[in-house]
């Protein structure tokens, strides 16, 4: 029998085809991660960059800018930059900002290594606190408004040929469309029940252990409920806070075990997929849309990480309703990546 | 200088990044619509097909279920059927309802042709009629709240390996994630301004005619200002009607004109790539989803479709947030449009 499932953040509900299920092991495929294209070879990332914006290092003082373990660039060629103006504009029904924010490309490591998943915890640890460190330095620019670190990995996953590890960070004047929803229905949930929506959450799937893929003293990954995607997969930390940056203090090295884990088990359980994560982080300005403040924004929301491999192409039905299929139920998925 | 431009609808905010905007003659590519997957030749939908669910017959009688143009059947491997429950339940935090619903495949034609561009016009307008008609029947079941009629093409789109012109209908028990975001949008704009924002957006369409890419006498093809995908398209019907069903009667032919100019300006214009089109029509209850009537939705929502090519990849960073990056303006989009 196929369910009809709620998210219960957002309210979207998703079709899980139980009747249509392939089991979770057919999804396993080799990759056509086909890096290094002779086009872009040799590797830009292996090359001497231009000063970076930020260096660090592991376990050592650096000796200067060439000097580092991971780095932040600006993209070469940027979604969004700092020449135009913040201010809003309105022609009639229509309302444009100009491209103003900001693109950085986070190198995650000096090595030629493809999948964050094959570097060291330490060095994953070293990424989180980079993006921890410049998302902290973005919020100092009052005209952004959300900053957005995330993840495209393989071709499928909207990366380029560079087979080396990296990691965008987008600041913006706006906020996006889905923080704003989630932000709502946190709020909603709140407004009714004095409780973060995402703590009941965890409560919920830590008592009920269907949906849990491993556990760390501070984060917990689980397959959401409702999940949209195969094998989407969501890490959360045990306590609660609406931020990233203040959120991960003293939790950097918990979270970079709980990472490399959960990178590993989609590495070699489904065969190297393409994969996007995003960082889920409250925004800057806590005013919501209407230009009332989001009081209760540190109470009401709680930072995480989405995983989402890339295995199955998004048809019509989803594209044009924001109605998910998923043909796996979320519990099988668990299953079958706790074996990894 | 990029631009960001805010749908007047849901409020999405887009990206339009001109500076790495490419030519749009440069997204025409050969397609990899090898159709006529060995594995599922013959085709099945020139093959006998089982008693219909509904067929229909261009300017002569049906001689009998077998002899049809345009005909609807139960798909195979639907993914809601009629076998459930249609009652929510709750697991603590979380919803869930059987998955009830139907899935049916509308097939466009008898003749193993792939497109739908390339069909004649009284073919075209058959097919749209035969949405009506199930879309119709299928509201009388008070059980289901939402119907889309929408196709996959190609394979990048959602299809299968099978070049055979066909469409689906899934009928639902819940309104969808972005049919609601639409309808209180247009519910908000509707309740500041006592007007419907569709009816606005076209009059400001046709007086600004930047984005217009052809009008007939009861519709109107635009690129929408703030479009998410590369030669993404918007049928308006001018009328104002909330409904397809009831919104159709009398201007089916010139709808019928209307897809065919699109559709083969895209296969000719892009070199026939994968798209999906979708047909945004109101909810059968409408009732929002706290429960309130949506009165006004007569008057503030507005039915039409929506042909999205699949012409990039989605990222991480459009996935994670809803904001997307549209690399050529929609001024540009629609330029180029004009020309096939």
């Amino acid at each position: 029998m196929p369910e009809l499932r709620k998210d219960p953040i957002i309210g979207r509900w998703v079709i899980i085809a139980t009747e249509r299920a392939r089991r979770p092991g057919n999804f396993v495929h080799s990759n056509d991660l086909s890096w290094d294209d002779p086009h872009i070879s040799p590797c830009p990332y292996c090359q001497h960059l231009q000063t970076p914006l930020y260096w660090a290092t592991l376990n050592r003082p650096s000796q200067g800018p060439h000097d580092w373990d991971v780095c932040v660039t600006s993209h070469e060629t940027p979604i969004l930059n700092m020449q135009g103006s913040f201010e809003r504009r309105g022609y009639g029904l229509y309302d444009v900002i100009d491209g103003y924010g900001t693109h950085e490309v986070v190198v995650e490591t000096k090595e030629h290594i493809a999948n964050m998943a094959d570097l060291s915890e330490d060095q994953i640890r070293l990424v989180l606190e980079t993006y921890a460190h410049r998302i902290n330095e973005l919020e100092k620019n009052s005209h952004l408004q959300y900053v957005l670190a995330y993840k495209n990995y393989g071709i499928s996953a909207g990366s380029r040929k560079i087979g080396h590890a990296r990691s965008h960070i987008i600041a913006a004047p706006v906020n996006p469309r889905r923080i704003k929803d989630k932000l709502m229905g946190a709020k909603k949930y709140f407004g009714y029940h004095d409780r973060c929506v995402y703590c009941d959450l965890i409560h919920t799937e830590l008592d009920q252990k269907k949906r849990i893929i491993f556990e760390t003293e501070h984060f917990v990954a689980l397959t959401p409920f409702a999940a949209r995607f195969l094998f989407e997969v969501w890490i959360l930390p045990k306590k609660h806070h609406c931020d990233f940056y203040k959120g991960l203090l003293g939790s950097q090295h918990d979270l970079a075990k709980m990472l490399k884990k959960v990178l590993m088990k989609i590495e070699l359980g489904l065969g190297d997929p393409a994969y996007n994560f995003v960082i889920h982080t409250a925004p800057f300005r806590r005013s919501d849309f209407s230009g009332n403040r989001f009081r209760t924004i540190e109470e009401d929301y709680h930072w995480h990480i989405e995983i989402l491999p890339r295995l199955t192409t998004v048809a019509g039905f989803e594209k044009g309703t924001g109605f998910y299929i998923c043909s796996v139920p979320p519990e099988a998925m668990t299953e079958y990546l706790g074996k990894f």
